[in-house]
């Protein structure tokens, strides 16, 4: 199908591995910028390019809205569209069934969802969510998966899982009908571990071409994150990719390279850029800051990436008191980078077998 | 003193010029990006590099209350702290006496400005304004002037003149005292051609370095606007650069030159580019419009910028229909690539005595 995956080694459960994609190579670990609308946030492709991202995320049901299918066949896909040569991965819009709950209406069929544009409703089963995720043309498709709520039921868990599963058979066979695209299956269960357990299993029994975690990290404690996903992993078959869906803060990436994942993505990084947040290897910084005021160093001194070679401290600081956008595009480049950094340590420590030691070192900044 | 100009070669009114600055050679005809804050909205000035610009305008005003004097001269000046290399001009906080009147006080002082973003007031002079220029480090200083209002009486025109000549020689004389930097005198006289020509002999019989047409483009008839500056412009020296003050439509800018200007500024073509108005060779295009949702066609086939290289109208209305920093980007590298496209082929046809087809081949796209 779609894609090959090569494990080329382990250290402790962490994996080193590559993707290949009809648009180029990952390498993984790997974090993945989100693009919902066709674009990452003041990031020009160049711009991703040079910041070294290997695939981005795009997502499947606010492109459904905005532009529109129709536009997406007239330019071959969001590739041209968006003019980025390399992969594309595409949520379901799954991730929509929790996040748009007001309003929507789940039934074995689909899921009834209020557009967050103009409160028009939308019937997404799994056969259209693929006939729009082939209309994308992703690299990487998902499944249609339903991401149940913390604090969700044992019982209406079950219903959840149940439907994954029905929805994740429908979506692979609705896209292997209409393409060769990668197609991922999405493990759901809650914080259950019985019914981790029970959707691993049903879920990793059809022909995927990789695994995500999903309905994880989704306001729920840390440690439950975590339980959730040392459970889940092993449960994966080894020699496919593992995606967990949701990651974007440095301690739960180490932690989760820790537990065998090898992908992850999150607006995190960029949103909190917009914010005046910056992450560096000596922890987060806040530019808004009054002390920054007479900075002449870089946001992080040990960063190459063209925000910390070219500005000062004190010049981003200036640029978001005036409320300069310039300033946004400054930091979203700067986190970015350093996710892209982040990534390329991880890959080289498990080459090395050094990754315990730059996990401590990141865990020392990141709490 | 901090400027040397050559005049290379005539062609009717129209001036072919090269300006020999501290941070580098501006050729002329040039049109000017305005980067009030020490930023151009939404460009790095690695992409104000790329787009050709070669002097870009800063707003002492503005400077002076963030982030302040104490900052420039931590940094040792504007082009450490922006990170720009290449020239730059700053106005003298003479056009905030025009833009900010609410509250202000004129006397022969100087003036009392309410601050934009705090309220506060504060008290310029045309010697608080050269330290704060001085501060800043630009290679152009302008002197401190009065911009009338349209519709002034001649009356008052006469006491903005008078003012503007008392301020013009406290200026030089300050401006002397602190450092070699190149400065501008301004020429007012509203829209009076009595006034004009009196402004024009005082201002001229003084040592500044090259002059400036102010007090234009202020609201008046278009046909104010040129007839006063074909007035103006034969009463400046020839072997100096003459500046008009707030030019950036193409129309005016072909207009200008043809009346013997060398140098424009606006906030226009960035501003309209943000919302949503490119500036063509064909005439203006608004891509929000419905019509371009399915255009594989660039903003401007015959440009050669980033976003015309890379990306079609239909990408590039779709990220303004989202609302989508990223489309303002790519809007406003067009926009600024076009003005230094227009400056450059300005050049050329001087060089080539072709301006008049040149400036024919603009009016007729731009009315």
């Amino acid at each position: 199908m779609g894609l090959k995956f090569e494990l080329l080694k382990t250290s402790g459960n962490a994996r080193r591995g590559r993707i290949y994609l009809p648009h180029g190579v990952v390498e993984t670990p790997t974090f993945m910028p989100v693009g919902t609308n066709a674009n990452v946030k003041l990031m020009t492709p160049k711009l991703l390019d040079e910041i070294g991202a290997q695939i981005i995320l795009g997502n499947a049901f606010h492109l459904y809205l905005k532009p529109g299918l129709d536009v997406f066949r007239f330019h071959g896909g969001i590739h041209n569209f968006m003019n980025w040569q390399k992969p594309v991965l595409t949520d379901s819009g799954g991730f929509q069934v929790f996040s748009l709950r007001e309003g929507r209406k789940i039934t074995e069929d689909g899921v009834l969802i209020r557009s967050p544009l103009d409160g028009s409703k939308h019937m997404i089963t799994p056969e259209l969510s693929m006939e729009i995720q082939h209309a994308i043309g992703s690299d990487i498709v998902m499944a249609f998966d339903y991401c149940a709520e913390p604090g969700i039921s044992h019982q209406d868990a079950v219903v959840a899982l149940e439907l994954t599963s029905l929805w994740a058979e429908r979506s692979l066979k609705k896209l292997r009908s209409l393409s060769d695209q990668a197609i991922f299956g999405i493990v759901q269960g809650a914080f259950f571990k019985d019914l981790r357990l029970r959707s691993a299993k049903e879920i990793t029994s059809m022909n995927f071409d990789g695994f995500a975690i999903g309905g994880l990290s989704v306001g729920e404690e840390y440690d439950i994150t975590l339980d959730m996903t040392k459970f889940t992993a092993p449960l994966l078959p080894e020699n496919k990719p593992r995606y967990f869906m949701g990651a974007g803060s440095p301690k739960l990436i180490v932690d989760l390279v820790d537990s065998g994942i090898d992908m992850f993505d999150s607006v995190l990084p960029t949103r909190v850029a917009r914010h005046g947040q910056a992450l560096t290897w000596k922890g987060k910084l806040n530019i808004r800051s009054a002390k920054y005021k007479f900075s002449k160093e870089p946001i992080d001194e040990s960063c190459g990436c063209y925000t910390c070679k070219n500005f000062s401290r004190s010049y981003i600081r200036h640029l978001f008191d005036r409320g300069e956008v310039l300033g946004q595009i400054l930091l979203t480049i700067h986190n970015l980078h350093f996710m892209m950094d982040l990534s390329k340590k991880i890959r080289e420590s498990i080459e090395n077998d050094t990754f315990q030691e730059l996990r401590g070192e990141v865990l020392k900044y990141y709490a």
